[in-house]
């Protein structure tokens, strides 16, 4: 086989075989393939596409590129989540307390953030003392005596995704369906779930703009777990306003906190419900009609009683976290500056921009700009309003966290663009807009 | 300014700015673009195109990436030729001797062949002696003295060009006709011609197949040179059949000194004259109504009178080759083994494909596979047919000139596919479909 025939087939918008397929992405994580011939044919395949057997091929062979997390011996029927990134999604600190405190065990590895503001592991970070990085044997170890853990990447798992992913990031074929779905189910797959419940993300704050392209790429990672003999669910969600009331770091925790408390935002508590939900119920493999609302129901029950919490706090405990910390969350880290935002005429919210809220939380060092950049745990934007909401003119709309006034200087510019008053009375905007299976 | 900005605006099909295309071209040649980052580019640049203002920034960013030759000390106004490549194509071994015995000073830079059957190079090498390389100051007294000179690049010429060069010939990012036609004309520019003949060959042994594609290329390359100040001519001319008789180096230098000394297949001497006619007209500013049809006629007396055959006899000369074998070309390298094909029906020549007369002559080792290889100068294919043809079935179609019975039996077996043979009567193919003015 040669590279350039295989560059070549794709450029003329042919279709590579499972053979040609594998040969590059083998070869490329090899170092026998130049990253040039790679970066060649990544172009290609942005411009060209992939059929889906190509995609579900070319998933497969980044997923074996590597080790394999191998979860059976301790939980014999794993369930995880993932999304698609969003900008106040801080409901995997939510949901894996609920759904282990339903008795389905969760052993899920985290990534950091990337611009907006910081990932999973980054939130966690603001509790002093929580370790993200465990070994092997301290990661299983966990899931068997707590039936939770939360931390890092332990193993090389989907390395040919890595090389992959920085290549594309510096070649501009970042944002391409095929690439995508097959860079998250590939390290989804090497993780070992059994079934994924993953939550497409869509609107102006989310790297897919527009429904249709979303539910493209849903159904593109749906058809490659159920291809893979993955039970599937991915839930499309609205990302036009950030989710929850805080875009940050700690102010994030602090309101995960309160939702396993019972109380919290009314979208973030629906959101996490019917994603823990849909995660019990795959769980069990109970494909009973009310499976998802029966799930839904014992959810309730599990925060509205503080044993979702309590999970939270056992978590935060067996990965060395501060639980003091958790117990009174003005414990962690505090902004020097806090800022009030009034609304600047009465009416109704038109628009809450979640990309340029999301901005505002990068100016204030909320999130990275680039690989490796510190984050502040203790900054980020409060968002008192919804679109739909009617205000006053003396209405608070933001609380900002700044560290200094430059960077509240930038983001309070960023917010005045972000909000949009309306005289009108305007629809709240829905949380979800469909939900694909592949069970 | 941001590599993956430039790559993604060519990606979306955007037009690039004069600025944007300088900066990653000189960028790449610089070493400060990574050879991924260009590899993407080209491949965006492969499939989205280019704009005719975007080639002609992009010949021009690379013609002036290195030294530029500067002929006009010694040839106020200087004319050059290109070929973009066919088979028996040994027109510049003729052409250039008879327009320099028309009083037209010609320094020509060559290169060596790639595929197929040699460059002018390689069939020059079949003389003994005949240096290829010269120094700089010899390369200008030699056109100072001899009025010719034939010989390989003695200055870094456009190096931007030989480096993209390189990068497409392994990401499958050669057959585009920006980049053909930047990275042709960014070398004509920088060798410092005035005037240039483009001959650009059209048919089955060419690299346009269709009339139109190669319409398009010779428009954009015209367009190039004009747009930079120079006058162009473009002929269109077959390459569906080999040019002249032979197809090979010793054999082809046999052909053109046939040709030089008043013989020759028609079609060759035809076709040399025609391109040689633009040469003289161009070099003397002639651009009276009857200018082509006056030359032609001049260069067919310098022809017959044998002129032609004496300038490139001291061509030679000056060059170091043994003169003995231009006096008596049967001291030219012969082959070991030739062996006579003779047609296997009566009838009329339908086709002499020259993509596998080209192949032939590649399996019998008078080309080169991969960059590098020896060329063997005494084989190769004398065709003594064209199409339209009549022929006898015992009449003699080829002549393989061979170094062993192996290559021998491969070059047979292409040879038999190559021809077809009619009960009808067949058009000969024209020499020329067309010319582009550009002056």
């Amino acid at each position: 086989m040669r590279a350039t025939d295989v560059i070549a087939t794709k450029r003329d918008g042919g279709e590579l075989s499972t053979e040609e397929i594998r040969w590059i992405v083998d070869g490329f994580t090899r170092g026998d393939i130049p990253d040039y011939q790679m970066a060649a044919w990544l172009m290609a395949v942005y411009l060209r596409g992939m059929s889906h057997r190509e995609t579900v091929d070319l998933t497969q062979t980044m997923a074996r590129s590597g080790e394999q997390l191998d979860l059976s011996p301790i939980i014999p029927y794993a369930v995880d989540k993932h999304s698609t990134g969003g900008v106040g999604d801080k409901v995997s600190l939510v949901v894996l307390p609920l759904v282990a405190a339903a008795g389905i065990p969760v052993a899920k590895m985290s990534g950091r953030g990337l611009g907006f503001s910081g990932g999973t592991l980054d939130k966690l970070e603001s509790i002093p003392g929580y370790r993200v990085t465990l070994t092997d044997d301290e990661f299983m170890q966990q899931v068997r005596e707590h039936g939770i853990v939360l931390a890092g990447q332990t193993k090389s798992l989907a390395p040919a995704d890595g090389a992959i992913y920085a290549l594309r990031d510096v070649t501009a074929t970042v944002s391409s369906l095929p690439l995508i779905a097959s860079s998250i189910m590939s390290k989804k797959l090497a993780a070992g779930a059994n079934a994924i419940v993953l939550d497409v993300k869509v609107g102006i704050g989310a790297f897919m703009h527009d429904l249709d392209e979303a539910r493209a790429l849903a159904q593109i990672m749906v058809d490659i777990g159920t291809t893979a003999g993955r039970k599937m669910v991915a839930l499309l969600s609205d990302m036009n306003q950030p989710l929850g009331a805080t875009v940050g770091n700690a102010i994030e925790v602090r309101e995960a906190i309160e939702t396993l408390r019972g109380g919290g935002p009314t979208d973030l508590r629906e959101h996490c419900l019917v994603v823990a939900g849909h995660m019990v119920r795959l769980g069990r493999q109970d494909i009973s009609p009310n499976a998802l609302p029966d799930a839904m129901a014992e959810l309730t029950e599990l925060l509205d009683s503080g044993r979702g919490f309590d999970k939270f706090r056992e978590l935060v405990a067996a990965q060395g976290g501060d639980v003091r910390v958790v117990d009174d969350p003005a414990r962690l880290p505090q902004a020097p500056i806090t800022v009030s935002i009034p609304a600047t005429q009465a009416g109704t919210i038109a628009q809450v921009n979640a990309l340029l809220v999301a901005q505002a939380a990068l100016e204030l060092g909320a999130g990275r700009a680039r690989k490796g950049d510190a984050v502040d745990p203790a900054v980020g934007v409060e968002v008192h309003i919804k679109v739909g909401d009617q205000v006053a003119a003396d209405s608070t709309i933001f609380t900002v966290h700044a560290a200094n006034d430059d960077t509240l200087a930038r983001a309070r510019a960023l917010l005045d663009q972000a909000l949009s008053i309306s005289p009108q009375p305007q629809e709240a905007l829905p949380m979800f807009y469909d939900t694909i299976y592949g069970e």
